[in-house]
């Protein structure tokens, strides 16, 4: 449905959101008109200012245009579309206010973390808690006018049982095992054929890779581990042990809700504590929607939602 | 002394021969003539080129000038001059190609690792094994034709123990302090003074930073592991119990002699288990003098050394 053709049925033109959601690996947008007749989304590529502004950037740009296209609009629609933007990394602030001061191409664009708007997606912007578990790992409560958020540290340094980290030990491990230092484990051989190369050369693979190349290995920590390879599992477990203790603090602060959502969040739910499986809820909606609730809220309309301090 | 002082006592021209150590935080060269009438030594920036082939290639020419203007001969006896280069990194057969087919000033160039430079000079170029304990970690033992490495598989994934390991590990138990998901540790205040920052900001201080600037927080894991923190000596036990297995390892190819050798050598020693102590014995020479030797030793000359396969 295009602009032209909304615009024809109704007395004034409706206001334009989009949504976007940009992390480690990929970025996403939702097109959303405020009578809700016209929608579009659009997919892109890594969007995590730590990695790059500049691939940023042309991420948002290039997700937002496919949600144009996809919304049936003009290009030049997005000069009328105010733009809620929740992005990996921005809690630094020195990224934070780069990518603010961007010259966008939006009529106005509000800026919070990915973390923010994944927690007001999930509880359809009322209270409520989420843990991420994609290419990074973080956590947020939102409770009242209280904000609590854990991890988002970054890679590798942070993001414990995150892909990147997961694909971190992988590695990590598999080079013990090659130079009989550490339990023989069947990751060397996986990790090797992931890469197509040898343990002597997987440093010559990895280095300067971005987190996303590290997340890719994750799912053999997974499969190995349901093989009962003991090193992988025991991997896990490290990785599980700390998003426990997350949800736990969480759950202390009461938010009544908590999703866990990202990539990895099928295959790491059977591998929680079960006071933790048991306090999860199936997210309501999804992160970009939480970005259009923000940018709503931010500009003035009728949608309240808590805002973070970056 | 100059070369023309040299030569005017001599019936012919001495050879002269460079011994460069290349690692993560700098670049150390030896210069020497065949009758030993002239010596010189060059320090520059870090060369390893994992990090930058560029900048490797940079340090590289800037110790060699800085040892021959050191031993007083003209810059353009580079020219004149069979260069031994071992460096950190070159282990990867993509930039052992890169740096070996590298346009080099010298009259010849010979290229291995700083493991097996620092082999050679520990042990004056007869068997023996080293373990290297800096910016990075790793470990070799040559006895007879045979070599033996441990290690070396580069950094964050591998170089367990060295500087930059132990920074990471510094940060991030700082990290996990810091969101009350890891015990508390003095160390979350001493690296937020050392980076002039607030846990916030560690990563916005650390993203993108060469493993020099990791190792460069390896001493407050050393301080505060000596005022009794617990987390900073649970991080160094892990390290070390890494170091003593090389070690063991190394030990069981009775190799003769093992030295430590690296910028941590001194504050690592007495963390080594009593029987990997017992085994250390002081280098003879330096890794400069090492790479003096290789490079006499591919030149032809009556030295002779094991021939590393890169």
């Amino acid at each position: 449905m295009t602009l032209n053709k909304a615009t024809k049925t109704d007395t004034h033109t409706p206001d334009l959101f989009i949504g976007i959601d940009g992390g480690g690996s990929s970025c996403r947008a939702k097109l959303l008109s405020s009578d809700g007749a016209i929608t579009g989304c659009g997919f892109s590529g890594r969007a995590n200012p730590v990695h790059g502004v500049a691939k940023t950037i042309e991420s948002i740009i290039d997700c937002s245009q496919k949600a144009i296209k996809d919304a049936g609009l003009e290009q030049s629609a997005i000069r009328n579309i105010t733009a809620g933007i929740g992005l990996a990394g921005v809690n630094l602030p020195s990224l934070y206010e780069k990518i603010n001061h961007w010259q966008h191409p939006f009529k106005r664009m509000f800026l919070t973390t990915d973390l923010h708007i994944a927690c007001l997606g999930a509880h359809a912007k009322q209270d409520g808690s989420v843990i991420i578990a994609g290419t990074g790992s973080c956590g947020i409560s939102i409770v009242g006018s209280k904000i609590f958020s854990y991890g988002a540290h970054g890679f590798p340094w942070g993001d414990q049982c995150s892909g990147a980290w997961l694909g971190l030990q992988a590695i990590s491990v598999s080079l013990l095992a090659y130079d009989d230092l550490g339990p023989q484990t069947s990751l060397c051989d996986r990790v090797c054929d992931a890469l197509d190369t040898n343990p002597r050369e997987i440093a010559d693979k990895m280095s300067n890779q971005p987190s996303k190349e590290f997340a890719k290995l994750a799912r053999l920590v997974f499969e190995e581990a349901k093989n009962g390879d003991a090193v992988a599992i025991s991997v896990l477990e490290d990785g599980v042990g700390y998003l426990n203790k997350m949800a736990r603090k969480i759950m202390a602060t009461s938010p009544g809700r908590l999703s866990l959502i990202g990539g990895l969040r099928s295959e790491l739910r059977p591998w929680l504590a079960s006071d933790v499986q048991d306090y999860l809820v199936d997210p309501i909606e999804s992160p970009e929607d939480g970005a259009i609730y923000f940018a709503k809220s931010k500009a003035g309309q009728k949608t309240s939602v808590v805002q973070i301090q970056t």
